[in-house]
């Protein structure tokens, strides 16, 4: 038993037609849902995280304070605690679990919070990275229940040059023989090390190997760093959750679906919840030009870059203290707006 | 029979400590040497490429104009040209080829050069990317000699964050259990693909991708480009020269040497030659801003970023015909001085 509750949503049928039945839900709050539940604030998972990698962010004299607010992390599908590949019965398992989508996560992220807290304000939805993604979701899908979104180092769609990146990290797994097409008795380990170097590279800026951050860091080389962060950061993951993950990561865009009609501007004039976008400056997956482009067709939204080399960690999950009072600092604004 | 020369080296004494016994050094040479021997230009090839793969700057009427300069062309060990794992007789060969540095190319260049062609002044070095390293290197071990230096895309020494896209790359590549350590019979396919895939998002900037650049050249998809270009880059190559060749670039650095004796800034002091130092503004693994820092330190250079959203290939070869005309341009300035 870990320390967090499930949802059932049933049988949730998701936009590219399966049905997940016996759908999971996984999800931690903080803090007290107040009687007239209007202090709720949902922040999603980001790729790979679980809801406990959220937690840096939360904390008493903190913005995201649980004495004052409810705070709901919902987990991300395929995340391996909502469902996923490595934890659906068959026949929808492993290397069958179907694509989920964005809009899936978000609809059943809205669920919980109607059907299950009866919310029906938020005062906030924020994430980091793919968290992001789904926090732009939330304000274009919802418009009229969120009131302020703050998504950070993540963009409302993903752009060609994100996808390729993330073409690389797919090959790179894919190329171990042991992945064997999803159909693995033993995790494809060398695939998953390969996947951990290619991402080496992109997660933090070219500044940030410069300034040899990752010796400050503590690691004791940069050999070390690849091995004991990167890999020891991909080992601990299912290579299939890892590619159903993914796969909502590339085709992450908030038109895409039967509300917006893949009309991208048009979903972004319908958040009109107070919006602070925040990319890191030096992200190199998540550039900052996109989020600029997208705060432009918002009609209240601030663009707020991280003054970061910390590419795309400048937003998480708290590893270096000043980009975290950056962004604490622009919760507890948002929040008084 | 190619359209190039041989050089032999004979028993070539690497910096490693292996001897290369029978070692080759293919070149080409465009133009005519004149009778004082003074218009001689040396162009050294980048990773993976060979020495037509440089034709695209050199012509009538462009600044390497061979009807004026002798330009000779030499290919880097490992590019399957000069000794390189796949044309290296038994017992140096395939995955045993020993590690090449820098200073190992240049030494060789320069034999070629002076013992070949009884030249004792070169007017320029110039090249791209692993080219532009071997421009550095050539400026630094003999500044007597050389009159003029213009790398473009490349650094005098392979910064970290250079090092770990590599480790990437070649993660991906050896990913592949088809590799089987170097001892394949028939080349690793799969993981040549995995790493063209790693290779894609680095070698063309986010802002390329953005405008949708590989469009604009004729692929008809994202994909395409993926499989046609990338994938299609790669497969034409030898696995085990591709990781020689990035061996001789991860531990890139002009002052690796017993010249040197690794104190970087005076290699860079030493270089007197006039220099025009030019990144591609946009470049992800040679960015502009550790050419900067070289500059700075060199006597008699210019720094002059070209300004261009193809990342990388800003700087050849030869795939936009705007960055073909500014660095054609600074030649021909340099060529002036």
């Amino acid at each position: 038993m870990g320390d967090y509750e499930i949802f059932e949503l049933g049988g949730f049928v998701l936009q590219q037609g399966a049905t997940l039945r016996g759908a999971k839900l996984a999800y931690k709050t903080y803090g007290e849902l107040n009687r007239s539940k209007d202090n709720a604030i949902v922040y999603p998972t980001w790729y790979s995280g679980q809801h406990y990698d959220n937690e840096w962010l939360i904390g008493e004299n903190m913005a995201l304070d649980p004495r004052k607010y409810f705070i709901i992390v919902p987990n991300m599908f395929g995340n391996g605690l909502s469902s996923s590949p490595s934890n659906t019965e068959p026949p929808y398992d492993r290397a069958r679990f179907p694509h989920v989508t964005l809009y899936d996560n978000v609809t059943a992220q809205h669920r919980l919070v109607t059907e299950k807290f009866g919310i029906k304000k938020l005062k906030l939805v924020l994430g980091w990275s793919m968290g992001a993604q789904q926090t732009f979701q939330w304000g274009a899908l919802y418009p009229e229940m969120v009131e302020r979104i703050l998504p950070f180092c993540g963009s409302a769609r993903t752009s060609r040059h994100n996808f390729v990146f993330l073409e690389g990290v797919k090959a790179a797994l894919t190329a171990d023989d042991a992945w064997q097409n999803g159909w693995y008795e033993k995790q494809p380990y060398k695939g998953l090390r390969a996947m951990a170097r290619v991402y080496a590279g992109w997660g933090f800026s070219q500044a940030f190997y410069r300034e040899k951050l990752d010796l400050k860091m503590g690691y004791s080389s940069l050999e070390d760093f690849l091995v004991a962060f990167w890999e020891g950061f991909f080992l601990r993951r299912d290579a299939n959750n890892l590619l159903a993950m993914l796969w909502t990561w590339q085709h992450g865009d908030i038109s895409a679906n039967p509300v917006c009609h893949g009309d991208f501007e048009k979903a972004l004039r319908s958040i009109t919840a107070k919006a602070i976008v925040m990319p890191g400056q030096t992200d190199l997956y998540f550039p900052p030009e996109d989020n600029e482009y997208e705060a432009k067709h918002m009609p209240n939204a601030e663009f707020r870059p991280i003054p970061s080399i910390w590419g795309h960690f400048a937003g998480g999950p708290g590893t270096n203290p000043e980009d975290v009072k950056f962004i604490d600092k622009a919760i507890r604004e948002l929040l008084s707006r």
